[in-house]
Formats: structure tokens, sequence, C-alpha cells
């Protein structure tokens, strides 16, 4: 099974990630765990360019350098291990680009739509977790986390309030579309629950779906 | 001006574009003349990765790097240029990844064209010159160059022989197939004709069409 998450930074992707791929390994399953970009020594380079480069690139450079990527690992790492039983799971698919990219940003969803299917050598997730978080409270974790003074005045906080709590706002909006328009495949949950709450939905659904699929 | 050239390697592109580019400048125009993939600091480094990874990288994962390096050299380098009044020269631009990716190693057509459509942000040249050229005078070219003796037993040129000029033939089929499907904006010209005689033939073509279009 491919199994993806997806969320705003802060939504606890990474900790579900693990969680899932531990309980899956002590049902004696092979599970690979991955992170976009990255993941092959071609996208490893990518994902430095993309890293350093951020402030010079144009959108649809940066679009097509994350495809790329996508495209190693999708080829490279993640076909070969569903076809040799393994399932993965991933932090990030293409449903980020089209959160992040097309809702956020502002790039035309026909394009993303074409891009996407492209770079993923046409390979859909089972099933997706999309862990919703407003933007509000992924800045109130992200400072928490950092035990930093959570005052509104702040210079970073500023910058956030100004630029980016619209542009997570369009993410979000984003997320709830993508939702909205696969059913079948995204389940949304809460992520304000505590994170074995989270678990135990996530655990329930994939039973669910692997009695239906048998 | 949008002018590109294309063709297989050994053609005499280079010495076309800097003829074409010289002959331009002494009519008083602004000239910049480019050669993908590269010009700008992002596409250097996407060049280098492609020239590194050669043999690592999968073709769709290729496909898309030289998509987002044409991206960044579009956007930041040759609209602006046109922009400005400036005629600009390519040695290669989406053709080439019609030919040689499409017709050469066989990635689906229609994938490509949407490629193409979305790296050169719907940019078209107004002409490309085609100089045509069979691989194998593409190879004489090439072992004369290089003071090589042309004897058919050596290890390179079997190589050559073996993978290389069915790719290189089936490139030129690409060519010819691109040229027949746009004849109002690609000139095919002999390779095989003196330098001097392919720079009238561009010449005259250009003064077409500067009085067709005004």
């Amino acid at each position: 099974m491919l199994i993806t998450f997806e969320g705003i930074d802060g939504a606890g992707k990474s900790t579900q990630v693990m969680k899932l791929k531990r309980h899956l390994q002590e049902r004696g399953r092979e599970v690979l765990a991955l992170r976009e970009p990255g993941g092959t020594p071609v996208a490893e380079e990518i994902r430095e360019l993309l890293l350093e480069s951020r402030n010079d690139i144009t959108p649809v450079g940066e679009l097509l350098l994350f495809a790329a990527s996508r495209a190693e690992l999708v080829q490279q790492v993640i076909r070969p291990a569903l076809e040799s039983g393994s399932d993965v799971i991933l932090d990030r698919f293409f449903d980020s680009t089209t959160a992040y990219q097309g809702y956020g940003r502002g790039l035309d969803l026909g394009m993303l739509a074409e891009i996407n299917r492209i770079a993923s050598c046409g390979l859909v997730p089972d099933v997706t977790f999309y862990l919703d978080l407003t933007p509000e409270d992924a800045l109130m974790r992200k400072f928490s986390e950092k035990s930093l003074p959570l005052t509104f005045d702040s210079g970073e906080l500023d910058r956030m309030e100004n630029s980016g709590l619209d542009f997570y706002r369009r993410v979000r909006e984003g997320y709830h579309a993508i939702s909205g328009k696969n059913p079948e495949r995204v389940v949304m949950i809460d992520a304000l629950l505590s994170p074995a709450e989270i678990q135990r939905r996530i655990m329930e659904s994939l039973d669910a779906l692997c009695t239906k699929t048998g």
C-alpha cells in the first residue's frame, strides 16, 4: 500500500508517519517511510538546489524541480518497493503541490494536475491522511515548541502575520478542496486531537480499507 | 525576434548562431545568443546536475530538469530581453526536447508537448532554422574534426554504430516530422551546404519574414 500524509507544517505529520511505520512493522510488514524532495542521489541534489535557491527561482522553475525530484523517487524507489511487497509511507506527495503551488501561490490548477500526473508516473496513493490545522494553531504550536514568547509585536511573527497566514489559509483551503474532490482517497483528521487519538483513527481507516480491498 | 537553431550535433548550429549574431549586430540590433541548458544561476546548477548524473537519472526526471532549466531561462532572461527590444538567438529550444526525448528516446509526444508548453511559458520562436544532416555525415564530420582515423573497427565507432546511429536516425525523423507540422515556423536547410551559403539562406528567410511582418 502507498500511504501519504498531508497538511501544513506543524500539523504533526512526521509524528504520525513514525507511529504508523512502527505499528505496521510490529504487524510484520516491510515499511519504507520517505520524505520529499529527496530520497535518491539526483533527488537529494535537487533538494539542495531548491533549498539554496529558494529566492532566485521562479514558481514554474520550482514546480518543475520538485516534479523532477518526485519522478526520480517514484521510479527508482517507491515503485520498486511497492512491487517487492513493501508498504510505502510518504510525508507529502502530489497533493502538497496542488495545495501549496496551486492554491497557495496561484499557479494554474490544470497545469499542476498535468505535472503531477507526469511526475508521479501515474501513481496514486491508496489512502491519504490529511491532518487539518488552522494556520493560527500551527503558529501557536511553532512558538510554543521553540519556547518563544508569544508576543505579537515581534518581527518574525509580524512577517508571518503579514504574508504567511494568508498564504497558509489558501493552502488549507486547497487541502479542503482536494479532500472534497477525493472522498474515496483522502481521510481528513483534526490535527488538534491527541497524537494517540489521531493514530487510532488512522489505524481504523487502514483496517477498514484492508477489509474492503481484501 | 526569437530565432532558434535546431539539428543534431555536428550540423553546424553554433557556427551559424555566431554568424547570425554578428550580422544582426552589424545592422545595429541588440542581440543575445544563448545555449540550453544554462543561462541563469539556477539553470547553470541544473546543467551541472544533468551532466554529472546522466547515467543515474530516469528519462522523465531528465525531461523535467531540462524543463526547469528552460523555465528559468525563459522567464529570467529571454522574455525580459525580447521585451526590451533585443533579438534572441537560441542554440536549441523545445524542438530539441521533442526530437531527442520524444522521437529519440520514445517518451510520449503528448506529454512532451504539455511539458514544452509549460517550460517555455507559452513562448514560441518567430522562426526556427533546422540544419538537416544524416547521422552518418555527422559522424564523418566528428571524426574528421578530431583527425581520428575513420576505421570502422574502432571501439568508439562501434558503440556509436550499434546504439548511436539508430538513435540519431530517430531524432532526425523527429526533426523532419516537426518541420512538416510547422511549415510556417521551421526552415529546413541542408547542413552539407557551405557555411556561407547556409548563412545566405538564413538571412534571406529573415528578410522575407521581416518584410511580411512589417
